[in-house]
């Protein structure tokens, strides 16, 4: 049985059933063009994260802006992308597994497909499925710039797998991946402009020791939410990565920001209704962790003060009342922005975007739960 | 696109795509059969809660081992599971809002419907979504018996809505939901029998009050994984809702158990490859926060000692490996057990059924995202 869609076009806002993920199309809008335009003119390519929204039409309306393609982190993902017309995937993650790889090299018929690697059997593997398919893949060595993930060390290391790259069958050397995750959410615009400028050494020594084995590095990708200005001007990087931009979760609302540093908006909420209130100081909604993430911190109670989401169950969300607030009543509807957008996102079949109380569009996550 | 099931029946399990959500059907076999014995003969109704496996098989085969209907948290639950042939439904939640309560409504034309109230306005509301459907609905007092949830302090308040609900076209009162969520996972048996002691005592003064007013109070349901045994001695429960067993997570795992005390197993995993081991001391796995559930701590890894699961982000797990321990290459699988199983189950779209090495079934999740 398939999850029928909360809304349909058309419909006013009060009709959306609940729990539903709600996207404010003007304020989604304006942070699309905000990141297109701030990249536009730099040099650099757009290439944001399908990880976020895993959404087709979110992903052709940043291509339609000038993103030179998009970027997944599973395999099962990039499917659903290229199936629906995207013809340049860069997948942002190591592939292992002969199934996955042979799912992986058969996509290269349809689109670019780039992928990363940190392991030289890895390397090998790739090879023989491309091999297999009759493809080609890009490959990007991961360069550990600081989040202590996945990755080689920076310099001699990535050379290596350079050079293993460049000499396998079927695979084409296209550069290398430094992405610094662990820098997105630190809080002050010093400390993230120091990490960045970490991984800006790591990923220009990781360059050099590639062109000093005689190869080329032509790409250069990284980049999130939280820093993309710091790799955008730092003269090394050659392409940027952020996801989180079009959505602005309340985690990333807690990065402090610079004077030069732009400001995303809001744009996506999970719309919940008040279904109880029979425990003085408190109301419960109609949405718990199965319609949020709670791994980066609670949803913020979008306009309406005094009203703090303190507790999640399965199914429920229980929200403390400051004694100053207005009581909320049975059946009210409260506007929840996310603490954390990704996983959010994919608890969803259903993306409803609304302007001017009015629903306007009914997407679908198309690739929701695509985890293979 | 659908998601494809990750496996096939007849398929090895070296073939499971990851990652993916596996039973060992041999011990969720025995999980069921032990709940289904310990209640048979004690003169109470198992209803065991479907939104922890959201799976219509699995419901069918507690009906066939014994149990009355099912519970559910949401009507889009409710609808998954009557289209599939359940004839018995408690809702346990308060349903708010006129789409949703007419449709819950219309869904008692083919089972029989139950739903919880707290609230007198509610009780009008529900009244009338029944008379426009209709059909009768089945309704009981939520009692606050300590979680400060939903529901209304036991005794007289309690009676004053069931006076209400008797008097309501449309509304058949049929007793009182005692839930004591926040006991389940109180760690010693000494703590988990005090809290449902102070239960038992509420829901007695629920019902007597009740009776007081003249109505009959056919039905005291409650319970679940941590505290069952309690509530079946007690002698004022009639019916047992239990949920997490026929899995029994890691955080379940972590109750302290008295002699007396039945045992169940884990039975349900997410199967995880290993994608990356290039940074010391630590193994990197396809599975992160899309894939597992981390509101109740993170999973174990069965059978592997000396792997610690630490950190997760969107789509990645990051291990670390003990100094004793044997290191994981690229591509092992690894068998862990979630945190918390309902939300884990909710974010896949397929349960893959193991025996002896062999995929024997693949059921679909149907009731997952199920959120309305």
């Amino acid at each position: 049985m398939p999850i029928l869609p909360p809304a349909r076009a058309g419909d006013p806002v009060a009709a959306i059933d609940t729990p539903a993920l709600v996207v404010d199309l003007d304020a989604f809008e304006r942070n699309l063009d905000l990141m297109a335009n701030a990249v536009r003119g730099s040099g650099l390519a757009l290439r944001p994260h399908a990880k976020s929204h895993k959404c087709v039409e979110i992903a052709q309306a940043q291509v339609e802006r000038g993103a030179i393609g998009i970027c997944c982190q599973k395999v099962a993902e990039a499917e659903v992308f290229v199936a629906a017309g995207v013809r340049d995937v860069l997948v942002t993650n190591e592939i292992v597994g002969t199934g996955k790889l042979r799912r992986l090299a058969t996509l290269a018929h349809r689109a670019t497909l780039g992928v990363l690697v940190d392991d030289a059997g890895n390397v090998a593997e790739l090879s023989a499925a491309a091999a297999g398919a009759g493809t080609t893949l890009d490959v990007l060595v991961e360069v550990d710039v600081g989040a202590h993930r996945c990755g080689v060390p920076p310099g001699e290391p990535v050379a290596q797998l350079a050079v293993a790259i460049a000499a396998a069958p079927g695979l084409r050397l296209r550069g290398i991946h430094a992405y610094h995750g662990a820098a997105q959410h630190l809080r002050t615009p010093a400390e993230r402009r120091d990490a960045i400028a970490g991984a800006v050494r790591a990923a220009a020594a990781s360059k050099a020791a590639i062109q000093a084995a005689g190869l080329r590095c032509a790409v250069v990708t990284g980049a999130g939410t939280g820093t993309w200005q710091e790799e955008r001007d730092s003269g090394v990087y050659t392409e940027l990565q952020p996801g989180s931009y079009v959505f602005m979760d309340a985690d990333y609302g807690r990065n402090a920001l610079a004077a030069d540093q732009h400001h995303f908006e809001h744009s996506l909420f999970v719309l919940a209704t008040v279904m109880s209130v029979a425990v003085p100081a408190q109301a419960v909604v109609d949405a718990g962790l199965k319609a949020l993430a709670f791994d980066s911190g609670p949803p913020l109670v979008y306009g309406a003060a005094g009203l703090e989401f303190t507790k999640a169950s399965d199914e429920h969300g229980v929200l403390d009342v400051a004694a100053a607030a207005r009581p909320p009543r049975l059946g009210d509807r409260l506007w929840l922005v996310p603490g954390h957008c990704d996983p959010t996102v994919n608890l969803h079949d259903w993306i409803v975007g609304v302007r001017g109380g009015t629903v306007e569009c009914v997407w679908p996550v198309a690739a929701r739960g695509a985890l293979g």
